[in-house]
């Protein structure tokens, strides 16, 4: 079974059985379309990859692990994207929830789905109690402060924040919680781990950044040209979009680097490579760029 | 000391840890408003008063229980608040928080608070791990799906909804959720306290819903006559005031006979009693029902 498939038969159970009986109909319609929407599920492919690594002993455990991962993720995309913040209408390609169930239920949808991850977590984990403190502990950092998605959200609220710090925080903490995840789920100390969720977190980021310049909405199923409209830290700004390119290449040479020793070593490596090319197609670079070439661009300048 | 002060100061010690250090400074500042000003704290000193009735053995433990029950009771008046929601510009007497600091920040300290309580619980729990994992949990139940907080909230946006149902979960499950709290703190079955927490729980409701009514706003600290305004499922709207009233009484009634026998069932009593007195002062429902009496309320005439 591919990770993509567990990932899918592993949120549709636990969402049921978390979800349980006579919740408010609405609210339930909402978090569903907020977590069934084709998502990538990068994140719980991630804690299962590492876990496989490790040995992935307890795999119902692992499986809820990947989950509540994923369950934060869909939270902050649903906050993310109401009028407060990025007030976008669409997200892959579908109705935002906002748009879709209304401002109310978005909100209580987020809410609803920060609690169900650590629901989830509580299903399985009854019988692992050691793991199951470690990876609730793992998950809270991940989201919360000071360095969790949430807070990563609220640099966007400073006059002023580091880029670095911003994105880490944004992006990574949550990337950086999934491989180490995957590590304790199994029993395993995490800190080897944390290096390739760091490093990708940031590349996601970064090509994030890269994407919101050069695609167009169809492409990405959301609303492009975000960063600059509403004055947000990033990357493509900060070292002009060829230099967040090489930096973007940078960060996933050194993930891919940054993989313990194991037995699916190449494999891993594999993943993180053509998860690369997948989120920065180097054909739309290119075309953006010789589009856009002006005399002082050098890289497009030589691309002709 | 009195369980007001011991709530106080769990919650600036617990507050101040588990926020940690870097996080965006207006996040912070936003949660603080939300936490600092001014509550009675009804369900952390709830928590206290059960667990030193089942004898207290691990006080960290209770007060982290407590303080994580306040943060969700918190982030639900924070997000309550909002536009979406119930628009008030004012909570106790202040700027509401999205009103003070804007609705993108509301929004972020909300979902801060929601995994601040996780993590308080996280902080306090590591070397109570069977007791850790039922009070988060029950913690857990009180606030999600299908019968926490969240869905109370989301049963306003539903076309009916049970009145029952939706005060039980709305306020009634997480004062269920803060006495059972205060016996699997000591690592006591919770269930004997489950009745004193569910007929407060709607007693507080039904208080509320009476005060929407007869209260002016100033001595409410946030806007009146909002259950009619918003056509939200009230006690005062459905039963009548006086009707309303009486049901309050009785629930207070069997609030107090719930208490199971303990050393200081008498003293759990007379606090049963007095937070009523606080909750519904019979003097103004007695003003508002004569300035308003009409031929057809008998209870009304007969005060005169």
């Amino acid at each position: 079974m591919s990770l993509l498939t567990r990932t899918e038969q592993a949120l549709i159970t636990y969402f049921e059985q978390a979800v349980g009986v006579g919740a408010p109909p609405r609210l339930v319609a909402a978090m569903r379309h907020a977590v069934f929407s084709g998502g990538a599920r990068i994140r719980p492919q991630l804690c299962m990859a590492v876990a496989t690594a490790c040995g992935d002993d307890a795999p119902a455990l692992t499986n809820a692990a990947a989950v509540s991962l994923e369950l934060m993720h869909c939270a902050s995309l649903v906050h993310d994207d109401m009028p407060a913040f990025d007030n976008a209408d669409t997200r892959r390609g579908r109705p935002s929830v906002h748009k879709a169930h209304g401002e109310a239920l978005a909100l209580l949808a987020g809410d609803g789905l920060i609690v169900l991850a650590y629901r989830v977590m509580l299903l399985a984990g009854a019988q692992h109690s050691n793991r199951l403190w470690a990876l609730m502990d793992n998950l809270t950092q991940g989201v919360g402060l000071p360095d969790g998605i949430v807070a990563g959200q609220a640099w966007e609220c400073e006059n002023s924040a580091d880029l670095g710090q911003y994105q880490r925080a944004k992006t990574g903490a949550l990337f950086v919680s999934a491989t180490r995840a995957g590590a304790l789920s199994c029993g395993q100390s995490p800190e080897p781990w944390a290096g390739l969720g760091a490093y990708l977190g940031e590349a996601y980021q970064v090509a994030d950044d890269i994407r919101d310049v050069i695609a167009d909405a169809a492409v990405l199923g959301k609303p492009v040209g975000q960063d600059a409209l509403l004055a947000r830290p990033s990357s493509a700004q900060a070292l002009g979009l060829e230099g967040a390119i090489a930096h973007f290449d940078h960060l996933i040479d050194q993930a891919a680097e940054s993989i313990p020793a194991c037995t699916n070593r190449e494999l891993l490596r594999q993943l993180v490579q053509r998860e690369a090319v997948r989120l920065v197609p180097k054909d739309m670079c290119q075309g953006y760029l010789q589009a856009h070439a002006t005399p002082l661009s050098g890289r497009a300048n030589a691309a002709h």
